[in-house]
């Protein structure tokens, strides 16, 4: 790109009204189409959509296809009837599967119009597959070759044309099945008449159209090879997964993991409009509000209590804070073990009884610390006591919670980044003030 | 990996004490390195131990080097010093530099002497760069090439042997300066005379050692070439930084992110001693014990209001959740937003307008709702009324938090993702408690 992001955002920003976005748009011609789209996510709608008009049409299918899918669906709607026949030449059908969730009824099947019979043909295929499993994801641009194929093949095969990130030329035999791979680098320098079977690899992954695409992408990213073969049930070759691709799909993963924690998803625009955010946002605030009504509701029951020892609600966040943050690390670690399938059947017990000691180590510690503070506070040394009971067994309950909840919604298939520590820190605060507030009515009434 | 990890790891745990973890070590010959690391990673001690020891001692060096800082640590404090001498066979600059942290000095000096002149050299070069830089992570394996070397000297060049990921040639003139970069696809085939300058890419982004790792690795993972050239401030070629460590780089800091968002570092061992696991969780638990504190401290201002009217006692953890909740997704969406770039001086007054109304559209939703409901719960519209102003209020104020806090966090170069959400809930339950607690003051008393 010309000029670093900030300073593309500003000088637009500060242009807008002053109409000629055209210029930025010129300059933007050498930037690659990543970078484009996220500029387009950066800027405010208004000046997100002028220089979306300013964009050459031959460019916006690939800075769309960069683009996720909220500030995608903004430039999509606010897009004029009349230009998506200019906007969709050249599409081919992995644009279209990247786009297919983002565009409406109508669209899709212009688009889809547009491409030709073989790219209809690899959309097609392509859908067959969930788009959780690797086969949605796959490119058809391979160099394949007959198992009986000379090196003058495969030498006049390459200098036709080589797509980007491809390293191997694939074998096939009669059935279309994949056989075996071979280097590019070992094609050039060897003797014309040799059959390229001579020279393939001793060992290169296989990939299944039906694998789990994060999975599939993380063996492909560490194979050593640009691109990996992916097969069907039968070994028929369906086509490969580049690098590119590959890294593409593991850092979305990573993103949906980070936004999940706050409850969002990774296609949330900086700038969706208001309703539309406000909506997306309200469902997480609900689901929160139920479990914190819950809490409040076991608080209720202490009521009594409460107001003869007003100390007791003082303190009630220390109890509820301290639970949710160990239990939070926990399940963070587990979390993580279960995505990249350390956490099984065999260790689970093992890890349990670890986090059990690290548990009651915390526990104790910042139970006594704790506990002394409050004596000293409120002058009472039982309180002192009850807060201490109460925290070392929060503590305790949340590393109990933080192991078995994820595996538990795991094998539910429920994602554990986004459902777990909203269900872990109601059962940390429920155990914190039962047990802070039931101890407190014991000991202190 | 001749089985799936889980089955490997119900083995190992299942088979240890029978000694004969040989077989299964002989099973893992033809897994990849990163395989065998994370099968480790996913071991008890005790298992661990004894899988590590049946390894071979060539292929040890390389799982140590795709193992996380703390449980490759484990592995090498049990190993007796007379073994170094021949794990460490074979080691070279890019292994020691991703063992520097984990070796005690002592290793440290034995390692360093294992390596030849040259392993020496680039070892000093890249520890120049501290690791946040890409210059620390460079690859020394380049295809150089004098600026006047013509298609032939090229193709002898190739012939003797191409790096992993590797699709270009580097044109360096007489200084070592980076000048060109030639496609190799493009060098066979051509007539064997022609210099390869006539081959040139047209645009080839280049990489500043200086640059920071993260931003650098992604440029690297969307150009399209297998690996780009890195320079220092001169121009002069220092080498490659290729595909498959920039997305090991951009996978770790995806990983820092997630487990910063527990307050826990990447490298954290599933299985840690219990001492050294608490201890690192400690500090967590105990700057959150400070910020729980505080708000205790707020609470306490209103001892006498919460003894008359226990019912605020009772709803206080839904003003401190859905000001924490609200927040938090703010924040996360800006911290992702920072990371990419996309936040900066110029839109961030747009930014603060759109969140501040989404905090308003929800805030208004969630504080009626949550007003009716406390009305009918304890029947006592006044109650209603001062936790729906409560709710609002700390909504909006986390929407502005959720804002500024990174913004600032990040301008102060703390990471935001890891001590933001403890800031934002600190503000958030002050000012919920003070909010509610006081107007509750004010109308209920």
């Amino acid at each position: 790109m010309a000029e670093p992001l900030p300073n593309l955002i500003e000088e637009i920003v500060a242009d807008n009204g002053n109409d000629d976005l055209q210029s930025v748009a010129e300059s933007l011609l050498p930037a690659e189409h990543v970078e484009i789209a996220t500029l387009l996510e950066s800027l405010p709608v208004e000046e997100r959509l002028s220089l979306w008009e300013a964009l050459p049409d031959d460019r916006k299918i690939d800075v769309l296809v960069e683009m996720r899918s909220d500030p995608r669906e903004v430039l999509i709607s606010a897009t004029e009837d009349d230009q998506w026949s200019k906007i969709l030449t050249g599409i081919d059908a992995e644009d279209l599967l990247e786009l297919m969730d983002s565009l409406p009824a109508k669209l899709m099947e212009l688009a889809f119009q547009a491409l030709d019979d073989q790219q209809q043909g690899y959309f097609r295929d392509a859908t067959q597959f969930p788009d959780e499993q690797i086969g949605h994801w796959i490119s058809h641009d391979v160099l394949a070759m007959p198992l009986n194929a000379k090196v003058r093949d495969g030498l006049r095969r390459i200098r036709r044309n080589v797509p980007q990130h491809c390293d191997t030329i694939f074998l096939i035999n009669r059935s279309g099945q994949f056989s075996a791979a071979v280097k590019l680098t070992k094609v050039f320098g060897a003797p014309e008449h040799l059959p390229l079977v001579e020279l393939t690899e001793e060992f290169i992954p296989v990939i299944k159209g039906s694998d789990d695409s994060t999975t599939a992408s993380l063996q492909v990213q560490r194979s050593g090879f640009a691109a990996l073969p992916v097969v069907d049930d039968t070994n028929k070759l369906l086509g490969r997964v580049d690098i590119l691709s590959a890294s593409e799909l593991v850092n979305e993963n990573y993103e949906r993991q980070v936004m999940a924690t706050a409850g969002m998803d990774e296609d949330e625009d900086l700038f969706a409009p208001v309703a539309k955010s406000a909506r997306s946002r309200a469902l997480w605030l609900g689901i929160n509000l139920l479990t914190a009504f819950l809490a409040s509701w076991f608080i209720g029951l202490f009521e009594a209590t409460l107001q003869q020892v007003v100390a007791l609600a003082v303190l009630m966040p220390v109890v509820a804070s301290m639970g949710g943050i160990a239990g939070s690390q926990t399940l963070t670690l587990i979390v993580r073990g279960l995505a990249l399938g350390q956490v099984t059947g065999a260790n689970l017990k093992a890890l349990m009884t670890k986090e059990l000691k690290v548990g009651g180590v915390n526990g104790v510690i910042w139970a006594l610390v704790i506990g002394i503070v409050a004596f000293f506070w409120f002058s009472d040394p039982l309180l002192g006591l009850v807060i201490c009971l109460a925290i070392f067994m929060n503590i305790l309950a949340a590393a109990l919670a933080g192991v078995l909840l994820p595996v538990v919604l795991d094998k539910l298939k429920i994602d554990p980044a986004l459902s777990g520590s909203v269900i872990l820190t109601t059962v940390t605060d429920i155990v914190g003030f039962v047990a802070f507030l039931g101890l407190g009515s014991l000991f202190l009434l």
